[in-house]
């Protein structure tokens, strides 16, 4: 007998009947906003080709890694779920994929994905039961059947959505083809790109070599030496910022920065290139080109994101047979004061320049980022990121870093998913976090409510844009 | 004039009604199950002999660092509280002792400590007025005369506990013969060893070498060559297995892990045998010793237990007169995401494996104990541990691992305690705990009552079952 | 049209109607003792000449790094704040600095600030309508008109605060004239000093040498030898003392702490005074001074005040520019165990010392700090301290640190302020917060209302007195 899904209007607030009834006031200031979406990973070919998409596990579980990171913790294998592996696309029937998935509900109890997915479930697709080992195939039908009608295109759901404007992730040896598409298309929505060079910054990367012979392929530039390589950035950013982007992206393993001297800059460059880079060079390397982006961000405007601090690809095993990005990538302790001081004393006082940094330590909020955040003109922070943007983990970021650090010296939510479908609850989530937080300050008599709302409004809308420069 | 001692049916729920009112419901379901005891501190010996408790402070105070540890820190002596030293027995009159204490309760204002006694005081001996300075006497005689009568024997107070099972924790060098009488016994009750191989594990440990000598005699191998050192640990092992254990445990000062090749291994342990391990060489060793524990557990299925992070001894002067385990061991800053990773790439993705990792150091719930174990099949978290087996300190590990591991990840309960009379306070304060927890996901319509019933159930009974093999 | 400005009788206590009014009930215990603010950093010249202070933005705006940093971050100059440059003072009228204050309030909305000065402005100054950009020169009109009247000269607002008595903070090279002023005068209010030395014990400190100088100077001892130096902290001490200071407060970058044999001692200081003392040297002789202090502690019984862990002058631009305490200290991690372990192994057992320790870094409350001052005798917790000295910050200390130090290991609030006007409204913050973490405890039957009365008056007023030997 199966379960009936419902979404309660109030979920999220706290259950204080005052403090609920403020939220609830807040939150209809909100609720109806546009979204902005500044910094994520969907696919901008979703948006330039508008195909339907295939099926439910190839669209909702497959590549949802906080979805199958879980199932694989309890001894279910990637493989069974649709994941492809280095070896090519999943064998698994897709259909025996999401019964497996079906079953397994229970350990996403307590998480944020089953209240996205229950969003997703109940608002996009209809559907009125939960998902368990019962319910699994009337899910899969009643999904499949909707993807292959025209509502279920992606600029259908983009506009359904109510997305101002989303950006997506592309690196500098990626083509923007599918930007330049939509960009010369009819259709109107906004679709921009970041700027992420990982791959062309950081000499650890396993395709470092071969994305610097394709970045200088792209550019023209000789990128083998130090001024040619920055002339490439130069060009390929404003490629960029030809098809709407505003700011770049960096996850570095660690928050370090560097203002090196021109000429010692030259000289690492060159021990990088050469392949003569130990980890302690490597490092230097990443940290220094923080602060050549936070130079040419002076002069295109970009704004510079920094997303330091995950140990990636911890499970060997698995990254030897899957890859990356694999659901094995763990936070570990960043420290951010020492880390930033280089390029914060370079350009932290200069009020044109935004950097946006984020954290997967949450310890740094009250010690360190809010401190910093609520004293350096450039330095903005990041909503709670990834392990931490769930209800509890937002809640924190505002406990956190709102006494030290106000509002405006935030941003906004990002919701950095490449699971479409899930946007909206992912925002709206944030948005009723923010809600139930700011309730609690107006209670308590620390606030009013009349400039709760204002701040509700900010956080939701004005922020982001305001932050993003859109 | 004395106060009167009530346990509140409510104690330690939210106050918001909508609140407090699901909490109730879910407790409701798990306020009778029995007590799984899977990992503790209790001694075999008064199973095994069924002999009277000596008497009120021998039993309740003198042994409890949580007790005597803030009593020493406002300055007094713990010769004065009936504590032994490396001399010997306190000369502390027990009551006069017993009168210190009671003087001193607020203190305990606030702390897990003065939950834990008062259902002691008030569910096992019935007292009606709280303990100070003027009932002192009032609960020494009460508590005294009632330890005298066949009620308060250990057995008897077992089944009343309704411990369906208890582990106590045993060395590879200590006996098993309590353990052996109570299995050859005709009572009933189960109470099984887990191995703790400290002593033989650590260079470091003051009685390594006479732990090494002893070991040898009792397993009859050559501990002082690699392979008869690890035939000894594999004997001793199989011994305990005999007796029921399903688990070793390991209290290292990091949560280091090797996995060196076995040529390596060997050549570190003829060093540390031969007395020449200095600092780095324990801690390999101590690390690399993980990974042995882990293979011989794809054996004998023994969950491995990991408690790292106690800076123990602290206090070098009490060290040298009280010796170890005094309340003078301190948390430590605790790294997990490098330092597991040798054992986690050899063994983390196998599912037969289970490793229960446990911390002193909140900050890593949410940034690296709960992205672990919400990935590697062979991962679990345990409870919250030591300091923070407390009501806030049990709440934190809920809010900052949920969302992240989820509750399947996790494995219950465990009192650790030496505090046998307390130890159904202890399981009832994480069931309350728990159940205010899911009471606010519930509240706040992140998860149903019926499913948060089902978690509840599991928390408190089929969790810790199934992770420990009992 | 400007709002109004409320300042509601519930402020601060939670929002559960059966929370608040236990809340609310234990409040009214202590919303009328007298202060005791045992550490801050007023200016002694207020209370010693009793002159008028000079205008609202001079008063309130130009010295609160609160204020001016948050300002500073959303790219307002300190110079058109008012804040004064190594240059000499600002060349900013008072009223426009005023006014850009004013119409950037909104940047304060959820921080400690807003309550201060809405306390500040509404009880203080009785204005009754929001500060914006519209009531600017009403505010400042007002304000300043006030200031000119006796009512509001320091020692008027010193009875009205009903301060019993208030610490300032000197170093060993500052005149205690206003101290010796204002005890010889036939004014009552008790104004003590406290003794910190940071600039004749930090070798790395700008000003050491020219400080060391001027010690001898003071002293007539030759602090360039060992001895010499020691005897003249001695005589400093006893100079302090004879103005009723009872303790030594110490600014150090970490927590370390040393305990080297007298010769060694004398080496290091040699060297450090040579200037050959590298950055190793001076962290290891500041840890020695901490031991040194503890030691002389002893003998004239002052209390040891350990303030450690604030990366200071971090905006190595704006230091150039306008130097120390701008805003630009910012928290980093601070370790506690290893740190503290010479001190303590040395003096850590006697009752007879009283070392009080703060941190800005919350992860140590419940990690480390509970558990040492849980153990030690001579330890204690100071409270939540800077930049978590605020509503949630210090809740969490609350949360984190009574459940293993209990409320007897910690030492009441401190204000720790040079804003002289706030100091009632950061004291009734305090005790409003305390007031609702004892609620939550009796409202969820985990402490009785009497004691929680109890508590209430000893964190209030009983424990500062007590620690601070008063």
């Amino acid at each position: 007998m199966s379960k009936p899904l419902v979404l309660h209007d109030d979920r999220l607030f706290p259950a204080d009947p005052t403090t609920r009834a403020i939220a609830k006031r807040l939150y209809a200031h909100v609720r109806a906003l546009p979204i902005i979406s500044p910094h994520g990973h969907t696919d901008p070919s979703w948006f330039a080709r508008n195909e339907a998409f295939s099926n439910p596990t190839e669209l909702l579980l497959a590549p949802d890694h906080y979805l199958y990171r879980m199932l694989y913790s309890q001894g279910i294998a990637l493989e069974d779920l649709g994941v492809p592996s280095l070896a090519g696309p999943s064998q698994a029937d897709p259909r025996a994929a999401w019964r497996l998935f079906a079953a397994n509900q229970h350990l996403f109890r307590g998480t944020p994905s089953s209240g996205w997915l229950a969003w997703v479930f109940s608002k996009v697709f209809g559907l009125e039961v939960q998902l368990d080992a019962d319910t699994a195939d009337h899910y899969y039908d009643t999904i499949d059947a909707a993807l292959r009608t025209p509502e279920f295109r992606p600029r259908a759901l983009f506009e359904r959505y109510n997305i101002e404007l989303i950006a997506t992730t592309e690196s500098p040896i990626d083509s923007l083809a599918h930007h330049e598409a939509i960009r010369d298309s009819d259709w109107s929505g906004r679709v921009i790109s970041a700027y992420r060079p990982d791959a062309v910054i950081d000499p650890e990367h396993e395709q470092f070599q071969s994305a610097l012979a394709r970045f200088a392929e792209i550019t023209g530039e000789d990128t083998h030496s130090w001024s040619g390589y920055l002339a490439a950035h130069r060009k390929r950013r404003a490629d960029f910022a030809a098809v709407g982007t505003t700011s770049s992206d960096h996850g570095h393993p660690t928050a370090r920065t560097a203002d090196l001297a021109p000429a010692e800059a030259e000289t690492l460059f060159a021990r990088v290139v050469a392949g003569k880079a130990g980890a302690e060079d490597a490092e230097l390397f990443r940290a220094q080109m923080l602060t050549e982006m936070a130079r040419m961000s002076l002069d295109d405007g970009f704004v510079l994101q920094i997303h330091p601090g995950a140990f990636r690809n911890h499970n060997t095993t698995l990254f030897s047979s899957y890859g990356r990005d694999k659901g094995a990538d763990i936070p570990s302790g960043t420290e951010y004061v020492r880390a930033l001081q280089p390029l914060l004393g370079r350009y932290g006082n200069d009020p044109r320049l935004s950097i946006i940094v984020f954290t997967l330590d949450e310890t740094s909020y009250s010690r360190e980022l809010a401190p910093l955040a609520g004293h350096y003109p450039a330095l903005k922070l990041g909503p709670a990121w990834w392990f931490h943007d769930s209800p509890e983990g937002l809640m924190r970021f505002r406990e956190q870093t709102t006494e030290t650090a106000g509002f405006y010296n935030t941003v906004g939510f990002n919701d950095d998913t490449r699971a479409f479908l899930s946007i909206p609850a992912r925002h709206d989530t944030a948005r009723r976090i923010d809600c139930a937080w700011l309730a609690r300050l107006v209670a308590e008599h620390r606030l009013d409510e009349d400039a709760a709302a204002e701040v509700a409004v900010d956080l939701a809308y004005n922020l982001p844009k305001r932050a993003y420069k859109l």
